[in-house]
């Protein structure tokens, strides 16, 4: 008996699959292992299998058998049809992006990418900006044809490449929410917060008993190092496929959790892609739902978790184990006013979970006004400057430590801003109802058991892969519309009621 | 202007070189990084990629312009000429071979080599014959189509894989002068050897200490360490493409030796690839004539370079230096008594320069009765111990240090043995000319200035790339037909002349 077209839709994307674990471990390769002289042989070889990839996914046989097998869905399972759903969209978007557009946004990416760090590096945005007029250029092509293949406005149809099926108009509910609520709330946080002492931390941490503690705890949670590595990189990411799933952190000698809360972040990740039905493993529909959902999990890790007092608790003894640390500033109540502490800061990455959101809002309505052409580039640093002031009060000494301290926009990668901030309203809301059915989480976090969080996640969340929308699995999860409601109650119970 | 079918082509192979590099990344991977439980995601990642690799060369699109770039070679240099012939050889070998038996000889071999591995373990061939014999059909298969296409005997065929434009009638003669000569040298330096004490070595010397004698070594003969790196894995091997090239070795914490002549071997490879014009480096011109000429290189730098007294005497202070060595037994002539030892061993990767050769005929013996059906796979074990008794008065105990010692046969690697006797004899008939023309050669090597040897080889034999035949390689380099008159001469004077 001869293959459906629905099998031999799998079959395609078998080979795909496959493609895009070789094209990941090249990535993770070119950042953690390849000699520094190397990048240009890495780049035609990414180059070389993207541009396959893409041919592969947009050749006439695809859309034909994607035709064939969608209009005739009889003896299909419900996730075949949602297999087939994502298999269609995966075809819509390559193939409403030309190749040479690709092409051509890959080669301004990487030298504005490069452009950016000297920019940075020299404190000089003018060394940056014709590189981001040039990416940007592309961008909004790249958007008006997305937008017109997906009957969407541009930025929304940038927005649906991450995080599908959230718009705007998600977006701007959420965000109006929030910045009603948390300028307030940041202020009264730090009002409380001022009078108590936090004792500094201090010391060399080797990044040997880093790691060594960093391994425990993401063997606690889960991780299968039979199955995955740990290592170093610039900046902290996770590459690989289920099977062979890798993560890096970065370390600092002179602090002692940066590292452990890098590895959190990508375990999270690396958890949810693990989640997945196995059977799925090589199928569209056996992928994460978009970038905020990846968000949420890595920030429900290492943010609401990884930062909670039972975690600390646990934490406490293996900080003695392995950096053999005792005193004062390493009791329970320090360590957890060291990792809660709420400030105004300039970086995002260094921003706390409550004030993290804003820094977000920034950057969604800069993007979206430099998209639209409202808002030029040689403008960008004085916009940022007064939106830093209005929403911190705090002003950037330079573009350094103000609108260039971010890679995306180098990259091309408008729209994934609002991923983050989408990921830590929706971790609250799912962290809430976990907490409703597993009343006794805190105790097991404690004890470093996390596999029922886990399973409640898996059974909840990751074992639908990319089967449902976001917003239906939200409701489903949750009981609750997608809302930051959870987040705002979250927030007001751990930094304005609890003490710990 | 239009591209010419010629530039075309070039452009393929540009595509075909960065695939290549893809596939070569992850295999070192694999072999280097990979945890212990991804082989399954790996093999799939290996098979899509090779599988993409094959239908790529095999296109109608590309027999067509190859059809019509040989038509017309008005216009193209003479290395252009020599490429495409190279091209042409690519896609008839692959053409040759269709996909179906490919991967039906990848399944194979991928059960018999983790069979091989069993059964050698437990010293058991019962274990391994069935696999053998399943993958002896398969390559019985290959080598008819190849035959038939490259009008070859089916044997010859397979050697023409890895020793192009070399075939059983130039393997015979040099084997004959070989075998009428060596029983008598290796029983002469037997007896010259026997009286001489060699005091033996002995001490833990640590991966870290190794590794940096090793990577100062390899400084020194010029491999480029900001276009490539030095890892461990279970065999040494040499993985990447010019500009990312990954050698590994293998460090034993009991021989002090053993890790650094492993890196000089696959050093010799590296360099080898290194030398080639860097305008031809992603086409087939630029890449190595063959694996007889890539393991003359391997075997010129470990055995004859690497054991030679002038380069003893470079080593001694960097023993010294990395292992804080110092007694009579790391005196010059103990070291040079202890490397340069000839022994009638059973294994062929532990044999000496001398009696290598005579591993390799008993193996070149074996594989072409088996191919030829002339040798069933159950007579194989007694065959192998009735050769090793005629050749060396030295029988196996078992299959573990007899038949089993080699993976090349469950790989399918029949018609690979005669590249490392053919490249020995190779190294031995350039070291002849090189020294004719750099009579300084030792004086530059004790000093360890390998710049000058490097650089002799590149202008004479590297930078030719798959250009020249290797026959015709070797007579305009050495100005001698090739054979093994000079080896025969080289072992003669290294052996049975000379005193250090």
């Amino acid at each position: 008996m001869s293959a459906t077209p629905y099998q031999q839709l799998e079959q395609e994307w078998r080979r795909l699959h496959a493609f895009r674990g070789a094209l990941s471990l090249l990535r993770w390769d070119a950042a953690v292992m390849m000699p520094r002289g190397s990048a240009a042989v890495r780049g035609e070889q990414v180059a070389a299998l993207e541009t396959e990839y893409h041919a592969l996914l947009t050749t006439p046989k695809v859309t034909r058998l994607l035709d064939r097998a969608q209009a005739d869905l009889r003896g299909l399972e419900v996730w075949q049809v949602s297999n087939l759903r994502e298999m269609r969209r995966q075809r819509d978007h390559a193939i409403a992006t030309p190749v040479l557009l690709i092409s051509r946004l890959a080669r301004a990416t990487a030298i504005a990418e490069s452009q950016w760090l000297a920019a940075r590096r020299d404190n000089n945005f003018a060394l940056f900006a014709p590189h981001l007029e040039e990416v940007l250029l592309l961008v909004r092509d790249k958007a008006a044809l997305l937008g017109q293949a997906l009957n969407l406005p541009p930025y929304d149809a940038l927005v649906d490449q991450f995080s599908p099926g959230v718009g705007t108009a998600d977006i701007d509910a959420i965000f109006k929410a929030l910045s009603r609520r948390l300028p307030g709330m940041i202020s009264e946080a730090l009002e409380k917060q001022q009078p108590q002492e936090v004792l500094p931390i201090a010391g060399r941490f080797s990044v040997a008993k880093q790691r060594s503690l960093v391994v425990e705890v993401m063997k606690a949670v889960g991780f299968p190092f039979d199955q995955g590595r740990l290592d170093e990189s610039e900046h902290p990411f996770t590459e690989g496929v289920v099977g062979d799933i890798r993560v890096t952190t970065r370390y600092d000698a002179a602090d002692p959790f940066a590292g452990l809360l890098g590895a959190l972040h990508e375990t999270g990740h690396a958890m949810y892609d693990l989640g997945m039905p196995t059977e799925w493993r090589d199928q569209p529909v056996g992928r994460d739902r978009g970038m905020a959902l990846e968000e949420s999990q890595s920030l429900l890790l290492e943010m609401i978790i990884g930062r909670s007092a039972p975690f600390l608790r646990y934490l406490q003894p293996l900080l003695q184990k392995h950096y053999g640390a005792s005193g004062p500033e390493w009791e329970f109540a320090n360590l957890h006013r060291t990792l809660t502490r709420v400030r105004r800061s300039l970086i995002r990455v260094d921003a706390d979970e409550m004030s993290y959101s804003l820094h977000i809002m920034q950057r969604y309505d800069i993007e979206k006004q430099l998209l639209a052409g409202k808002l030029a580039v040689r403008d960008l640093p004085e916009a940022w400057n007064a939106g830093m002031e209005q929403r911190f009060a705090n002003r950037p000494s330079g573009a350094a430590d103000g609108c260039l301290q971010d890679m995306h926009w180098a990259l091309g990668s408008f729209g994934y801003f609002p991923s983050y901030a989408l990921g830590l309203a929706i971790a609250a809301q799912l962290w809430e109802a976990l907490r409703a059915q597993l009343p006794d989480v805190d105790a097991l976090i404690q004890r470093g058991e996390f596999a029922p969080v886990f399973a409640w996640l898996r059974d909840n969340m990751h074992g639908y892969g990319a089967k449902l929308p976001i917003k239906e699995l939200m409701k489903q999860a949750s009981g609750q519309a997608l809302s930051a409601n959870a987040l705002l109650r979250y927030l007001q119970g751990k930094y304005l009621a609890e003490s710990p």
